[in-house]
């Protein structure tokens, strides 16, 4: 039977999820609601999308006993109060990364699921594309030897994005797209902890940052070196040096290509005519289909993304921000989340 | 006239400066003379490059009336102490870099070549490369925007090379190569002085840093990431990142290509058949004659690298080394340099 998809919020992120389900064929894979804060805002997305029915609150849509799982496209600030909502009501969850604001909250939002025994997973849709898994699988073949080196740049500039570095949103670069690298890096060295976190940033008027470099010392001096930055566009490549040779992927947080030693491997992301906004977004399909997976198989969370990882990821979220003094105020009123 | 060059050293650096010198035309640059520790090394030496004179001692090279410059090619404890001695001889001296152990050593050396009026230059070749000057070029014409990102790698395996990475010859990732990457910082944001140094390392067997991290953080979030390795082979390009686009410089510190929004830019390397032993050392033949075209204005410091920039690396040097807790013993029984 088609997982049933709820979809809650009406912007760029959820357009293009919903998109890039619809690519699935219906036996698998139906949108069958979506929810918005004004009502007319979610009925014009159900007309584009072909949606049946259109909610004007989330909690019109968490109590459609039809659905099967909710994605949360929601701005950062709602994605616990709402993925909370809808566990409650029942359904499976799927929310966009950053999982929370920070590590306390993520730890209540999973401590949720689990009491509640449904699936939750952060939208983390890198790890889902077939590139992660080749280079699992030529780290494991040792096809460069002994990774000692990490190299991620992310940078594009966000200063027009409304919603992006603006800390009301509880948004920064190393919230917005430094999670992309920093969840690399913990990809690439799994079963490691980091040593140290060694961070330096600049702080945009908002006070958040928005330039951000991230040094993460492993054991044994494996080191990774992650550039994030919302001001200047990057070249967005990861590199992974082994002292035999190195891995390279262009679009690391999306990609469809990876350089090794002996030729490029090429994986084409999912075809599709729909109206996408943001860049590969068809590739979300990817991360749509291994939620169905794991719901078939009685999963409560991701392989591909468990609720270590996202734990992991938001304790080192609150470390880079410690280090540069952006708060925002589900941190509380200290530092000390 | 011929400049005429004395050689301090029988080293592979020593080796393919030599080469480099003598790629000139012999009206303008000779090597007349080298010395070595050893006599028969230094007569080995001569033979092979065709230089008139060979001494088993630096001093006796000093002492050589008709030497207008030396080169210091020894190992780094050498280059304050045998620069010393050359300028004491009334030589003028082109050192390789690092220029001394340490600020203190640095500041020293400065203040002696100042006192008798003679022309200091650390060798920091990479800045006499033409790719420097178009580089400052690109940047003057607005070609990128305003330049918010440097990044830089430069990694290769030094563990098989007996002299690098001992404290004892005060070698280190940082001295050793980082010194490039941090030079190429300096480079791009001359004139601005970093806020802030951050530092990330893991130190070797011999307690000396062998994988650095260094941020530099300038004002307004501009920032440079510095990427050093001496385990494994990183892609070793610089790039420079502005709000209009980027540059790339492949081979950073002895390059002949960059990359611009508008085409690839190539200037040919010096062309010799000599025996070079170390990447691309041809280049060397443009620090000697910048050596040339200085002495023959009757400057006492190359522009191209200047005493102030060489006290600026020797105090970032110090910074790194001191966040990571590498000392050397000319850095006296404290880590106050």
């Amino acid at each position: 039977m088609a997982l049933r998809w709820g979809i809650v919020g009406s912007g760029r992120i959820a357009n293009d999820f919903t998109c890039a389900v619809q690519i699935h064929p219906e036996k698998n894979h139906k949108v069958i609601a979506v929810a918005a804060r004004k009502l007319s805002d979610a009925q014009g997305f159900a007309k584009r999308h072909n949606i049946p029915n259109a909610y004007g609150s989330y909690e019109d849509l968490a109590k459609d006993k039809d659905i099967d799982i909710a994605y949360i496209g929601v701005l950062n600030p709602g994605h616990l109060p709402v993925s909370k909502m809808m566990l409650d009501h029942g359904k499976h969850v799927l929310c966009e990364k950053p999982l929370a604001i920070n590590k306390k909250e993520t730890e209540e939002l999973i401590a949720h699921a689990k009491v509640k025994g449904l699936f939750l997973m952060e939208g983390l849709w890198s790890r889902t594309f077939p590139i992660y898994d080749i280079l699992t699988d030529q780290i494991a073949n040792n096809t460069i030897g002994d990774v000692l080196q990490v190299n991620v740049e992310f940078g594009y500039p966000l200063a027009g994005v409304d919603y992006a570095n603006v800390k009301e949103e509880a948004q920064c670069a190393t919230m917005n797209i430094g999670i992309y690298a920093l969840q690399f890096s913990q990809y690439v060295y799994r079963g490691l902890k980091p040593i140290s976190v060694t961070v330096s940033g600049h702080l945009n008027k908002y006070g958040v940052d928005d330039a951000t470099t991230i040094i993460l010392m492993y054991p044994n001096g494996r080191t990774s070196v992650l550039t994030v930055n919302t001001r200047v566009q990057l070249e967005n490549c990861a590199t992974v040096y082994g002292t035999k040779g190195m891995l390279k992927i262009p679009l690391f947080w999306c990609p469809s290509t990876m350089i090794t030693p002996s030729g490029t491997i090429e994986c084409e992301l999912p075809t599709s005519t729909a109206n996408f906004t943001l860049l590969r977004s068809n590739g979300l399909a990817y991360e749509a289909e291994e939620v169905r997976k794991c719901l078939e198989l009685g999963l409560t969370e991701s392989p591909k993304m468990t609720h270590a990882e996202s734990l992991e990821l938001a304790e080192l979220m609150n470390t880079v921000r410690q280090s540069l003094g952006v708060t925002f105020k589900q941190d509380g009123y200290s530092m000390d989340y």
